[in-house]
């Protein structure tokens, strides 16, 4: 029996004697690599969080002093120490969840995995124990260095500074990296720290010093404010974190010495006022194959070889990803107006090609997608055209300074959003499914969704020719599929996928719902009705080409990934009725609720997004002759007893 | 004629003498209080920065070196050096803008006017200009120190501190305020540096370093990095305002002292690297009545007595705000754990008198929205029920925390959005037209839009009884209408303000167009069209008994002062098709563009969103017999010949 085997929750940690628990840190760390190497998932972060977590479970007293993991990647360990030691089905619905999710214990409270916003939870969670007397709860963040250049955080410090005698430890897990290494002044400076002397040394005195302080220390250390920024500070002062916001300070700590990490908490915990914990990590520790990679020190893996790394299973076509990639480096080969910018996410949105063909070209701005979106409107002023490369559920991030600095400007700025739409294991704050509805309001933007790799790229090189407006281009997570033709391509650039000789039904696919839209066509025509798929490519503005083809049809139906609540469909519907075409639209997408971790698949079926379901309520409406057909249906034809099964996006009651 | 009548341009202070200067500082203050006054408009922060905005036109060439202000309401002296003297439509169509705007003159970059995205920008521009070769171009940036509390600023410097020799110059414009003092501990190390020693003091040993540095110095002063923060930095190490970020610093210099001011900014300008100007300055300087008032320094003014600053007019209806601020001492009262958030915005929100009844209970977190809401989420967590008081605009910077943290969280917060829809004199960046079409789409949301004041008090009293889902009180600027009671309130909450026993138009008014819902109604009946006139109260989630009401009417209009993309009639509409119920739905509202400054009415006609203009489409529907009548028309009451007056907001082309 493990170590690790004992531990159903964190007070089981508190009799363990030193050796025990370095050999718990040993027993996660060979339960992480064998288990997630099985499922894919975060194991870099983690790997460098044991002995720190380990720390944190012993010094405070989880769900009384709550954990907020900044992001909650790197909570794995987490889960281990409080009773979740099921990783079979990490990340797969009905398993453990990638991130904190308070259904699973109540050791979780911060689920969102958007970076940055742990100090303002911990900000807020501080300020309501303090005025709701409940002065004996800590609350601890854990945030990463990359973090630290989001901008929410200096929003959060800001506040937490402000003189008080709140109880919030702040742990920087600093590992000198977000998913690459940060960038910035801030990474610099942590830089200077981690190397300009032995933080092992400092160590020691830190022993010492902690051995020595008692109550009448720590009355002194209070006492001492203003520009000393504490006693234990083992900086000088203007080497201190945030020495303009005056946060009191400890560190650097080595975060793989349990015994350290310890000391500096319990110091933190009894200060009685905010406190910074530094803590020197190593991203990947423990696992060669890790420390190896340069890149992102298998940050995020797929099921791979325990003992190589090298990853498991066939290569499958080319990512959606890889198509950007590549078609990227032809267009800034053709234009050297073109830029790329991302946030901290080079290397899983597929600029590293770029990045070392024009390194000079490509600007990794760190976790800041505020900064990535105005600043690519200053570059643009300049006389460049950006491409701003970030995971569709960032773009939330930026909403404003897309509208304000970007739209309200005509900077000419192409926007791609990766991973856009449903995409799964991640949970609900991965998915990119509110991109469409918040983006199609901005005024004079153009937004296109490709179907497939080939179209992904014609609608690049479309967008990096518009530098009078923002252009969008987004496509979902995995592979791109095999390329779908057109039948044919309208005036307006409209591509019609299938026809037929009896308009009954116009589908309009949003990009990569075209595959399921030609599927329902075929299904249709099994039953004797017609229909014609077109995809828009873009799908905002609405092409001129579509009304009148809804126009010619008895019924529309448009198909997108993303929420049916002000999406795409919406705005087709009012620009067909503007044109006085009263062709009735069913608008399939997404319901506008949070979706937990699954497949992309298994999502979409519950949505009702398959080419089995939505053919279903398509006949079951011309069944109850709300819609007539071009020509009658023959009885034998229609598919009977449809009604008993109801599907969240069907439009009609009965 | 004085000076300033002699300045067309800035290059016409090149010849200007030290005293011409000072007359010309002179000239400035009395034109702003002369017309401002007349005008209203952003008086204090604009008497700040007389000096220093003409230091900047004589040591930058403007539009070759641009100029960015953050945030655009300092820009008035700006306008004044840069032609533009006609101040007496200041905010009013087809006169000034109250922003820098791009029309008006190349010398205006950034319309925008939310805080904190100067940095971005120039961060954008310098770098454009490094990689395009346009060498010789500085980007001077303009920003508050209230502004710094924003988290992009810390994005930005982040990414500017990054080792480089681009050019630009940053002009912390300090006067301890943003709206409100500057809060935070940010606040209180620049409240540091003003008070710990004497900064003229200084500015005179930086005279004689000037006068000293010539060429050789400035290789000097370039030379020496890392950590000494340059040469003629005026402060020691970890005074430096990011000292962490290793960012160059001047300062802190009087802003009133034009020589002093033009000297640090040529320091600046000939360091070769980004380099921040600390410049000390008193908002409402020269206006005694701007300096006594300890609120707001006359940040913002309507029309106001010269001499006393007393504001000129009769007293109009209580204002929106007012009722809330009322209401809200009202909630308290009854419920402690209601508190209150606000970003920078305490007074113009409302909620000073809350803080006087309630200090411990309110928080300003400064111009730092992301953090309002996710800290929010914390003090909901820890047991209390926050509400949060923005501008409707500014809303839009919280949308990914909104999301994420408050509504995935199931967080009991209310947000009070003030501003809401069109607003008016303050251009693009004010209008709150974008947050009923972004904020429908967070899941479990629920918004109400009050018609008049006594809706605003029950609707708050209502939200704040919610704690298990983010809810929204928004309504616009200006004075509440007098009490529009209810015929009848529907079991679900709809107020029905206007029956009719010949159903044909169903008009569902959002909130404050709710007195235009009911002139249409009068409208129509005089044309023998008969109109139910409801008020949802709250328009998200939709309520069942709109369908039913909806399936009795021949035709559905929505009124909203929002955006008609993504607005609430799209999803009014999408609910009554999946409730089976097909009458035709049109949406009336804001079109989906930037709109100028001009007066709310003007604005709203524009847009077709007058009775007048409803009713004449609805009854040229009607004629053109689309939407068939409950009873046929008699001719001789239809009104004839309106096809040929269009609407922006009128559904059908014929």
């Amino acid at each position: 029996m493990t170590v690790l085997d004992q531990v159903n929750g964190p007070r089981d940690l508190d009799d363990l004697s030193e050796a025990e628990l370095v050999e718990l840190a040993g027993d996660i760390r060979a339960f992480l690599i064998a288990n997630v190497s099985k499922t894919g998932g975060h194991l870099g972060p983690n790997l460098g969080v044991v002995e720190l977590t380990i720390a944190m479970h012993r010094v405070f007293d989880s769900p009384t002093d709550p954990m907020v993991f900044d992001t909650g990647h790197q909570s794995y360990v987490h889960k281990l120490l409080t009773g979740r030691q099921e990783f079979s089905g990490l990340r797969t619905r009905g398993g453990l969840a990638g991130y904190p999710q308070r259904s699973e214990s109540e050791h979780d409270i911060v689920e969102s995995s958007h970076a940055s916003s742990s100090l303002s939870w911990a900000d807020g969670i501080s300020r309501a124990f303090q005025m709701t007397g409940q002065d004996e709860r800590h609350v601890v963040a854990v945030v990463g260095d990359g973090a630290l250049t989001g901008g929410m955080t200096w929003e959060a410090l800001n506040n937490i500074s402000d003189d008080n005698t709140r109880r919030l430890v702040i742990i920087v897990n600093d590992n000198g990296r977000s998913y690459a290494p940060t960038i910035g002044g801030m990474a610099r400076f942590l830089s200077g720290v981690r190397t300009r002397r032995s933080y092992r040394d400092l160590r020691e005195r830190s022993q010492r010093a902690f051995n020595l302080l008692g109550g009448p220390g720590r009355a002194l250390y209070r006492g001492v404010r203003g520009g000393a920024h504490g006693f234990l500070s083992r900086l000088t002062n203007n080497e201190a974190l945030y020495s303009n916001l005056d946060i009191k300070y400890i560190g650097p700590v080595d975060g793989h010495d349990i015994h350290a990490m310890e000391e500096a908490l319990t110091q933190a915990k009894h200060y009685g006022a905010p406190v910074i914990v530094h803590a020197i990590t190593e991203k990947g520790r423990g696992f060669q194959p890790a420390r190896d990679d340069d890149a992102d020190q298998f940050h995020a893996v797929g099921v791979i070889d325990p003992e190589t790394g090298e990853p498991v299973g066939a290569a499958s076509r080319p990512s959606w990803t890889a198509v950007f990639s590549e078609e990227m480096l032809a267009v800034a080969e053709a234009d050297d107006r073109v830029v790329a910018i991302t946030a901290a996410m080079l290397r899983p949105v597929g600029l590293h090609a770029f990045a070392e063909r024009f390194p000079e070209r490509v600007h990794d701005v760190g976790i800041a997608e505020q900064h990535a979106f105005t600043s690519a409107a200053g570059l643009a002023f300049g006389g460049l055209h950006p491409v701003v490369a970030v995971y569709a559920t960032f773009v939330n991030r930026a909403f404003d300074q897309l509208l304000m600095d970007v739209a309200l400007h005509r900077a000419g700025v192409t926007i791609v959003l990766d991973r856009a739409g449903v995409t799964g294991p991640d949970g609900p704050s991965h998915h990119g499914i509110w991109d469409l509805a918040i983006l199609q309001v901005v005024p004079g933007i153009r937004i296109a969704a490709p179907r497939d790799g080939e179209r992904l790229r014609e609608e690049l090189r479309e967008a990096v020719s518009i530098d009078d407006a923002p252009t969008v281009i987004r496509f979902p997570k995995g592979s791109a599929p095999a390329e779908l033709p057109a039948v044919e391509r309208l005036q307006d650039g409209v591509d019609v996928l299938r026809t037929t000789e009896q308009p009954d039904v116009l589908i309009v696919a949003v990009g990569p719902m075209a595959p399921i839209a030609i599927d329902v066509a075929d299904r249709l025509a099994q039953q004797g009705i017609g229909a014609t798929v077109v995809d828009p490519r873009w799908v905002v503005p609405v092409a001129e080409s579509l009304v009148e083809l809804a126009a010619a049809h008895r019924l529309v139906i448009t198909i997108e990934d993303g929420i049916r609540v002000g999406g795409i469909g919406t705005r087709i519907r009012q620009t067909l009725r503007e044109a006085g075409v009263d062709t009735a639209v069913d608008e399939l997408g997404v319901p506008d609720e949070f979706i937990d971790h699954a497949s992309r698949e298994q999502i979409l079926e519950d949505a009702g997004l398959t080419a089995q379901q939505i053919a279903r309520d398509v006949v079951a409406q011309v069944l109850g002759s709300r819609i007539p057909v071009a020509r009658p249906l023959p009885d034998d034809r229609v598919e009977q007893d449809t009604s008993s099964e109801r599907s969240t996006t069907r439009p009609h009651g009965a």
